[in-house]
């Protein structure tokens, strides 16, 4: 029996830190895979360059992703996640009533190297038959979750007809800043634009 | 003198059908490189195959576009002026008020193959040096164009606070609509956004 317990133990003992290896090969290969789609786009993103960028073999690599539309979805899964994460963050107590805010939190979502690399994927899967399928899905569900953070955030109520749609328009919107954003810093235009929106928008919202 | 004359006229006969002639070689060609750009993306979309589809030869068309980059700059630009002349030609004598009519012309901007064709052209000058600036200062001048057209067509008076950007976030709302539309037929969705923000504008112009 106690030989039975210490050989698990220093089983569980050697396991332990080979997940967290194993983890931490994961997110430097997801990582990496977001930053070489935000730089290079999809046809510049292949399994190799991303293993050589995040310092893992190519045999590592495809371990974890055994193909390349594996490593992509994933990556950027992982980044609509780590996106839902930081909005919910910025505001764990609620908006507290600050439109302005969470609509210029929601539409920072949408600007940076995050929604590049999502714009890449989503444009390669228009023209990728084995890509489209698993990003439409993907999309389907990061769009899902972004809505709910969304209303909670601005304390829309749903069940009053027309919230649901303005709330919708307001995300399109936020999409849209973001690809008014990928050739030229769009800073200063898109700042006035929120101004203005958050303002109509806690009209339409009261 | 008259022998200059009949030399001059004869010239001139001889030359207009050939400017037909090289005007539809160039539309052909125009045209050929917009379908292939929403198809297959810019990593597919080079002078041979665009020439193909076409039905001209290489020479022919590298004659009117010396470069990659001089062909596709050249087909988004068109692509451009021929949805704001559609979008003129919907309302001749103006919007006469309607504005949910104007906002759903609008965005009917960016959707289909034309705003998947510049949606590609913008992501690959994302990328490729070459053919950033050229595509940047491509979409300043559509962008600006097409704010003066809905200005125009809304009845927005924009010397008032805030109606400038109201525009604005309009069009970066059809934006991001076309977008939402990439992968999927947004349609249903996508008018019941438009008809909620065409209130919302509504009120906010008035």
């Amino acid at each position: 029996m106690s030989t039975v317990t210490t050989d698990d133990h220093a089983d569980r003992a050697d396991r332990v830190p080979k997940q967290d290896r194993s983890r931490a090969t994961r997110q430097r290969l997801l990582a990496a895979a977001v930053a070489c789609l935000a730089e290079h786009g999809w046809s510049g993103s292949t399994v190799s360059v991303v293993a050589e960028r995040a310092g893992v073999s190519r045999g590592a690599a495809q371990h974890h992703f055994p193909t390349r539309e594996d490593l992509f979805t994933a990556a950027v899964e992982y980044v609509a996640e780590e996106r839902s994460g930081a909005l919910r963050a910025l505001f764990p107590e609620g908006a507290a009533g600050d439109r302005r805010a969470v609509v210029t939190a929601l539409v920072d979502l949408y600007t940076g190297p995050l929604f590049r690399a999502a714009l890449h994927l989503w444009v390669a899967a228009s023209n990728e038959e084995q890509l489209r399928p698993r990003v439409t899905e993907l999309e389907a569900r990061v769009g899902r979750e972004t809505h709910r953070i969304a209303v909670e955030l601005l304390g829309a109520d749903e069940t009053r007809p027309g919230v649901r749609e303005t709330v919708q328009g307001l995300l399109d919107m936020a999409r849209g800043l973001g690809l008014a954003n990928l050739l030229t810093d769009d800073a200063s235009r898109r700042d006035r634009v929120v101004a203005q929106w958050a303002a109509l928008l806690d009209g339409a919202l009261d």
